[in-house]
């Protein structure tokens, strides 16, 4: 049976979504407790990783199992096998052919900056920005990110693809009691994307770049032209559409 | 100059406020970065300590320094030398006979509950509960608490006191999205006396006890008589006033 399980998990306390030898990270402790119920090795497929320190609130991922279990007691097995770090929210049946990653219609991302006085409590959920910023600019800028675009000037050097086109469908910025957040839907997002684009809408903000140099930065389709990575704390991968 | 100094933490990352030989607590990490302005130990006096896990918006503590440095400076100067998960919101100078602690007129506590869906995030920052609450009835229990008590049936057992009498001047209960915020206003709260409070108005929302119980809970002055001390993590020393 094949199923699909909706999770959040606090990305401050991995090393990112993805396996990697050194294990502690969310999919690896997944994995483990799926081994225990299945008794074997399974594996299983998220919509996408998220980067260390990068949060979810619902990330989404599929595996087959063969043990019989009703979808309600499976979600109970998962999180009393899981660290407190992570929330197994939902668990269904799919179809046998349903890909976690191939059928994905849009993902949402919200990136949160605190603009407030610095609260420590807050300090692996947010983004600390000790400066103004021109809010009505970046607004401004936004919308230059919305549409289909090749966004290769906004993705990690190292992400090498065939295709760097992708839509953002929505994109906006809202501010309420000191925390803007900046929030993007579309089609797909690459590695450090929404990061780099948030960078590149700081800058805006603290007049360091022209809302028209966007154009030009998407134009050189070089990462170098974009502007700096914002950090990993303030991202939330918020949800995925199949 | 003696100064008086704001300050927040994030209870989780500590071992307590107060100094231990093991060190990590935020005294010790206070009066580390006290030592390095000054150029000699220094002793810091809190309102009062908070216990392992447990938050602080606004704790407040008074030390002297002979270095000539501006209130400005010195926050500046502390903020650079302690850990992220301390940060100091406002340094003032006082009158050398101000005492941190012996001064204290009130002080006024939170504690968070989330009745709504666990969220890995906010894991050591709000008590996470999954049964219901009959709040209609915690919000008649808590006025039980109001007014001058001897509240020894609520103190930690090893906590000897000449006095258990203090005094409630507020307590309130507020529910909003989900969160249940207790708010306690006091002359002064002795060891674990807000959490044993909570867990008591906890045991009434779910009908373990009757409001009419506390009484006899009061009078017994007899910590057994009580109940289960709420867990840390759900607590913030939310201000102090002199």
């Amino acid at each position: 049976m094949r199923y699909l399980v909706t999770f959040s998990y606090d990305g401050s306390k991995f090393n990112g979504y993805q396996k990697q030898p050194n294990k502690n990270t969310v999919q690896d402790k997944l994995e483990e407790a799926l081994a225990k119920i299945e008794n074997k090795k399974v594996s299983i497929v998220a919509s996408g990783r998220t980067d260390r320190g990068v949060h979810a609130i619902n990330q989404k991922a599929h595996f087959d199992l063969d043990v019989d279990i009703t979808p309600k007691k499976l979600k109970m097995a998962l999180n009393s096998l899981i660290p407190k770090e992570i929330y197994v929210k939902k668990v269904s049946v799919v179809d046998s052919d349903f890909h976690a990653r191939f059928n994905v219609i849009s993902k949402e991302y919200i990136y949160k900056i605190n603009l407030g006085e610095y609260n420590p409590i807050e300090k692996d959920y947010i983004y600390q920005y000790n400066m103004p910023l021109d809010i009505k600019s970046m607004k401004k800028a936004i919308k230059k990110f919305i549409g289909v675009h090749n966004f290769k000037s906004f993705t990690a050097a190292d992400d090498i693809k065939e295709n760097y086109e992708r839509q953002i469908f929505k994109a906006s910025i809202d501010l309420k009691n000191d925390i803007l957040s900046i929030k993007f839907i579309g089609t797909g997002f690459m590695r450090y994307m929404v990061r780099n684009i948030v960078g590149t809408l700081i800058a805006v903000g603290e007049h360091k770049i022209e809302i028209s140099d966007i154009d030009m930065i998407f134009d050189s389709q070089d990462r170098k032209k974009a502007c700096k990575t914002a950090p990993s704390e303030g991202l939330y991968l918020n949800n995925v559409k199949y």
